[in-house]
């Protein structure tokens, strides 16, 4: 005990500027660039505009976040088949969708200084920069357009995909056919879309360029309210069972007049950010609208028949549309906690371990004696192959915990010169800092115990 | 045995047309569009031309192959950090990467019928369409442009990166001092990229959307060339070990006048597809081109501190840059077999098991006995925690043998009336159809040490 309390004394503070406790963006934007999770895109050019790229450390947590979701949705069902459709689509596909009508924002522009704004953004008649006449409201699409081909004429326009979902749509009988499914059953997928929004912001919160994991259930009409129901439960849970605190989830049913002209009803599983309570994820019932529209569009008959009742219909489609770098946010937010540990500040990430980034660090207390070296390799060399892993000897101990900490690590791993005589490591666990110690032999199957668990 | 043999031939025949035993093209889009694989994209608006969506099994087995890139460059190894850049990036990037200035295909127009194409392919000096006159070559640039932001003017200009290499160099500074790294470290990243190209084609082989895995790894100047030697044998013993033959492998070095302008070395890893030996991978000396350019172009030094000779230097790159889909469409093609079984023929996929998309089947052998369904499903809800299973229960086992060996499958596990008594189940490997009796309690054991082995 007075050992372990030592090595947490070697630590620094590594609490950030703020109030004690708590939750800033400002602390986690700092943080996020200082250990590697998220990095301003271009920065080394002035960045561009809302753009970000994920770090070594940040890639890993959003690969764990789209596998956690890829786990629960597809692996864990019998019902879900997965996809991973282009990013560039047949630019019909967005006039069936209704985006080259509807997907608009209206903007104004000044007639003087030309600057343009969005119309809900301005309060008055003038032109908030230079006080000038504004012109009316004009519509103006949030898709990036592109051109394929050689030769820029209006039929090689294609689009950057607003939304992954359409992708689904289009894919409705291959995927029915080729893997034999009946209804109800839905298609899952993760990708990239593009918006041009004219006010991204806060954040990895809204950005022109993101990733979806976007869900597409089909049932029957008339077993839509049911199941739209039990989506809305169990993709709340989701987000509880890897460790939100519920008080800082909540739903938000939309109001008649917020719904999109196809959805009959639409719930937001809201997440309480700093800027406020903000939209992680929307699950609605967008009725049988997009398979009509693509049937009329295509002219492809993609209604179902159902071999029971012996009648074709068009199925209703349940949406449970998540943003993959929201959901990392708030579990990057959510994890960060402060306390003191032995007389001094500490701030760590509590991860839920199936999402931390690092799973276990591999730390030699005696860098300098080939023996402990050795030995605490041999049990890196092992535990790397089935968990990413860190190999750190760079630092005194207590240094090298908070460092962890900081990223949220569950596990540490301590070989001493004890290990040498009984085989035994001493093993840390992140958020009591409690220690273990066990047998080396039965490292594997104690961190399998605690980081696969459901 | 008899039971086995008679198990195998309930099964259908599954080879397609073609010469049997041959790899074609042909084969390989129809498997792929029959169950689940690759689809053609917006296929119900009649496709995007050279543009793929990967299905149900695809996304599955593309996930495997950048798993694996991903477990061996970065987990495997201490000397390299992951990244996961944006796609759209500030424009002087493609400034400074000698993007906008240099990558260009050379295009002719016919003046008749105003159709253009790519010089290179022009035999003559008149239109392979009508006869008639050309222009003089023109370049044309083969990066996407977009805009973001509200106004389309020059200022906006955003390109779809060409490469994600670029994101890692602009980073490079950003991972080191993050993850305090020292020469000779590497960033890897897998990403989508886009280039417009004239000559799509060959399926998923050549596209102009496609995902990258790329290593930039920087080393001290003079030390370029062992690296580059170590990289190229690397990248090469990689596709060894998750399975493609060597005989349809082989290295092919640039000759002078090939290599860019930056590169001082390049090495492509070769396949042997069906329309010859074509590019995998290519393997870079890219000198310090890269880190010095965007020192310039931003005006900020990117060059490295060396402490131990305490002076210093812009680093030299080495680049392994693969194709995400090209690997897998290798992968892909070189595991397809045809075999006689039981008297009758059959197609298989020989993934190696790490690349497989599924990793075992649960096939109940009578699904009209509650008690075998129970124990099938009890260990079906066993295994998807940890794999991608498929339970299914919907013909006889013979064709569900045939249907798993087709999709390449490796274990398939049957529950029968005897299971009931002894608590054991056959497990059959795909390759030699052989069974084996188990336990159902060392069932995770025994597959975790055949599919999780290095």
């Amino acid at each position: 005990m007075a050992e372990e309390l030592k090595r947490e004394q070697e630590a620094e503070p590594t609490t950030t500027p703020g109030a004690p406790g708590e939750v800033t963006m400002e602390k986690i934007v700092s943080l996020c660039k200082r250990r590697g999770l998220i990095f301003p895109s271009s920065e080394i050019y002035g960045g561009l505009g809302s753009t970000w790229d994920y770090g070594p450390l940040g890639v890993e947590l959003k690969n764990n976040v789209k596998a956690a979701w890829w786990q629960t949705v597809v692996y864990g069902r019998d019902d879900m088949e997965g996809l991973d459709a282009a990013i560039l689509m047949h630019p019909r596909v967005w006039e069936a969708s209704g985006h080259v009508e509807c997907f608009n924002d209206p903007m104004v522009d000044c007639k003087e200084c030309k600057k343009r704004f969005r119309a809900d953004d301005i309060a008055g008649q003038k032109c908030p920069e230079c006080g000038g006449e504004l012109t009316e409201a004009r519509q103006f699409n949030l898709m990036f357009r592109t051109h394929a081909g050689p030769v820029e004429e209006s039929a090689s326009v294609v689009y950057l995909r607003p939304e992954t979902a359409q992708g689904i749509f289009v894919n409705f009988d291959n995927v029915r056919q080729s893997m034999r499914q009946k209804l109800p059953f839905g298609i899952a997928q993760i990708g990239k879309a593009f918006r041009n929004e004219i006010t991204p912001g806060n954040f990895t919160f809204r950005t022109r360029e993101f990733e979806q994991m976007e869900i597409e259930f089909f049932v029957k009409p008339g077993e839509d309210e049911k199941w739209f129901d039990y989506w809305v439960e169990e993709r709340l849970g989701w987000y509880h069972r890897y460790g939100i605190r519920p008080e800082r989830l909540r739903l938000r049913p939309h109001g008649p007049q917020e719904l999109a002209h196809y959805a009959r009803a639409c719930v937001d599983v809201e997440y309480l950010f700093p800027m406020g309570w903000s939209e992680l994820e929307g699950i609605a019932n967008r009725t049988d609208y997009d398979l009509r529209r693509h049937s009329e569009f295509a002219k492809k008959d993609l209604s179902y028949f159902d071999e029971e009742e012996k009648r074709r219909y068009f199925p209703y489609v349940i949406e449970p549309s998540a943003g993959a770098d929201r959901a990392t946010l708030a579990f990057l937010m959510d994890a960060y906690r402060e306390d003191v540990i032995a007389g001094r500040p500490r701030a760590y990430l509590a991860f839920h371990p199936a999402l931390a980034p690092v799973k276990v660090a591999i730390l030699p207390l005696l860098r300098n004696r080939p023996e402990v070296v050795a030995m605490a390799r041999n049990i890196h060399a092992g535990l790397r192959k089935r968990w990413k892993t860190i190999y750190n000897d760079t630092a005194g101990i207590g240094r090298l915990y908070r460092r962890q900490d900081e990223i949220g690590t569950p596990f540490c791993i301590t070989v001493d010169v004890q290990s040498l005589d009984d085989g035994q490591v001493t093993v840390r666990w992140r958020d009591t800092t409690a220690q273990d110690r066990i047998a080396a032999d039965h490292i594997p199957m104690y961190l399998a115990e605690r980081l696969e668990a459901e």
